[in-house]
């Protein structure tokens, strides 16, 4: 029932609990539904409205606090005794009188917890300014520190289970990148391609099922490939437009991101140009991961490896993944970029991807990998080059979309 | 381009200007991606960093400001002039250092806005309480209001236009139900059934594509009916299982919910009869919806109609919704419960789902409607009904799967 041996949530637990000391954090209250599926095993789509999971240094087991109707939910998906799942009632949900952090402040101050060191995930997506201010109202006699990213660190280490499920989900990423590939032609409109990516992505292996993934699928084309977020319209493909595609599969909340540029006929020399000099650095970047190599001299042996093209890239190259929620796979820990210090170590993970937007174009083209004990693993084994697509359906192929 | 006319953004920005002055707010600041879409039109999955449209009570339009690369999608997408869309540099993207509301409130303050009264969207998902933190700190002559649902208020009622995308959203709503079903027996998977639905939902109609839903396809099987916000699994289904679908078609933002439940088998004579209770719950309910009527006669309707059979039921009955992004597709204004005495008025939009959760089984149906000069628009025309399914793969389909 579990996605991972109840040892494995135990030591996650422990880890947290060390970095809680080293922080000064007595209780944790964690909002970030990564986080808490990490600690607790809770896995629904329930962070639309309050939930939280409250690490107390002290106590053996979390507790879990969310909306009644997700209790048993969370009774079913954790690994914690019932009596640690609380509930609140319906009417503090999306409500001008009540807020969920009321309730969430009575509860600690019951079990003794309103005067500690309290620490908040103050930059979050889940938890609001409103929630910052009533639990400061409410429970005065605590003192509040940010704990921001405390449990994002702990996470940026995968356990050799952990790992498996991203393999698993890069088998997805490759198997959706085809499929999305299969009806990039003129015959075919955006959402076609979209619907036929989204599908191989849940449905996954006949071994394995797929998992939502944080980020849609992006898939800016022509004159949109020169900006990175947009999703897809229902215009036809056209020939001479190139066609950016982002995705990750997604295996059990683990991700493995993968984003190839295709063009649709016979490409330009400098878009084809691009491509090669792209490549060239991904190659070179790549061949100096190991552990010990610090974050920022990936982006220098990218800067390097590209610049004597004239190629100039101001943002970020990458940054650590794995487990995650809408509307982030990324981990908002380590990023592959100037200044960073971080160091590599066995079984961190990341997402690569030096995307090179101009004016009225632009390319992508990325990898995920693992460090390993002596260099790199790459989970996706995809055609580092820019996909030539053909302008016209393929004879085989009754319509595009996927059979 | 737009995906209205510019009359239609502008307004939308008088009646925001309307509820900024009646609230005292001179410059709103929103972070919402759905009310930045409704007033400005912009739409991409960009919403994971900080972004903001920043609305000055006396001038004539919006202000966006970002991520350096988002800004040629902002200008892309918005009717605003180019020179009212602003970039931060990406060294202030999830750094430790740097937080985009200090790039924000200097650009407040070098345009003479420093010192007035800031309404900020408190409880929202992308306003976290360290934006807050930051803003306050940068702007010490500001004074701050809480302006949470400001504009969720304005987008209560929506224009024709509006409607229109709604009901081919309903379109789509319905073929992604036919999809799921259509792969609920014991030769598929849960993971098969999710991909169907996705497939139709992101492909759309032969005249108009599908767009992502704000909340992915829900799909709690057995046990897990008796919980909502479950998705799914790679398990295969099980005779004599229920199965609760819960999804929403979505045309350019704006969507249609619909949920109904699946029997694998012959139902137990109290499913059934509960399945008979809610629908006629919901026709009684949706008998007396028009203008004048206030939320809380919904909800005091159904509590008639369904008390006599031994139905009780704390959680809310629905809710406003329409136009939104990850991780809800309700407005969080109006909501169909007790003590809601918002009232009815023509082209308001609601999605009424009186979920029944009980001890090992549960039971959703649902209905999108909007409120007519005189009485109600159903959007989907889906049987109200539990919806019994063969145990075996249908001799005409292949493996269950779309083709």
């Amino acid at each position: 029932m579990l996605d991972f041996d109840i040892l494995e949530y135990q030591q996650r637990l422990e880890k947290t609990k060390i970095s809680m000391a080293n922080q000064g954090v007595e209780v944790l209250l964690i909002t970030d539904p990564a986080n808490m599926n990490y600690l607790s095993g809770y896995d629904a789509w329930s962070f639309y409205v309050h939930q939280m999971l409250i690490v107390i240094i002290d106590e053996p087991q979390p507790i879990w606090i969310g909306r009644y109707m997700d209790a048993s939910g969370a009774k079913a998906k954790t690994w914690m005794y019932d009596e640690n799942v609380m509930a609140y009632p319906d009417f503090y949900v999306q409500s001008d009188e009540y807020h969920p952090m009321q309730f969430i402040a009575e509860i600690l101050e019951q079990i003794g917890q309103g005067n500690r060191v309290i620490g908040v995930e103050k930059e979050q997506y889940y938890f609001t300014a409103k929630s910052y201010e009533v639990l400061k109202e409410k429970l005065p006699n605590a003192s509040f520190k940010d704990a921001s990213l405390l449990v994002n660190w702990v996470r940026i280490i995968k356990s050799s289970q952990e790992i498996e499920y991203m393999r698993r989900a890069a088998q997805i990423a490759e198997r959706a990148m085809n499929a999305g590939l299969k009806s990039i032609h003129t015959s075919a409109r955006e959402c076609d391609a979209a619907a036929n990516i989204f599908f191989e992505l849940v449905r996954g292996t006949e071994e394995y099922g797929g998992d939502y993934p944080a980020i849609v699928p992006m898939l800016p084309t022509g004159e949109n490939t020169s900006t990175p977020h947009l999703t897809w319209s229902d215009q036809y493909f056209k020939e001479d437009n190139s066609v950016i595609i982002e995705l990750a599969g997604c295996y059990k909340r683990y991700h493995c991101p993968l984003a190839r540029t295709a063009h649709i006929g016979q490409p330009s020399e400098k878009l084809d140009r691009l491509a090669g000099i792209v490549a060239e650095g991904i190659d070179n970047v790549m061949s100096i991961v190991k552990p010990g190599v610090a974050l920022e001299e990936l982006e220098h042996e990218w800067r390097k490896s590209t610049r004597k093209y004239g190629i100039e890239k101001e943002s970020r190259l990458g940054y650590s993944m794995g487990l995650n929620y809408p509307p982030d796979w990324g981990e908002h820990t380590a990023s592959i970029r100037r200044g960073d210090q971080t160091i590599l170590e066995p079984n961190m993970t990341f997402h690569f991807i030096p995307g090179i937007w101009l004016d009225y174009y632009g390319l992508e083209m990325s990898e995920s990998f693992r460090v390993t004990e002596s260099g790199v693993e790459m989970f996706t084994d995809y055609p580092r080059e820019l996909l030539i697509q053909s302008p016209y359906q393929l004879p085989n192929d009754s319509n595009g979309i996927i059979s």
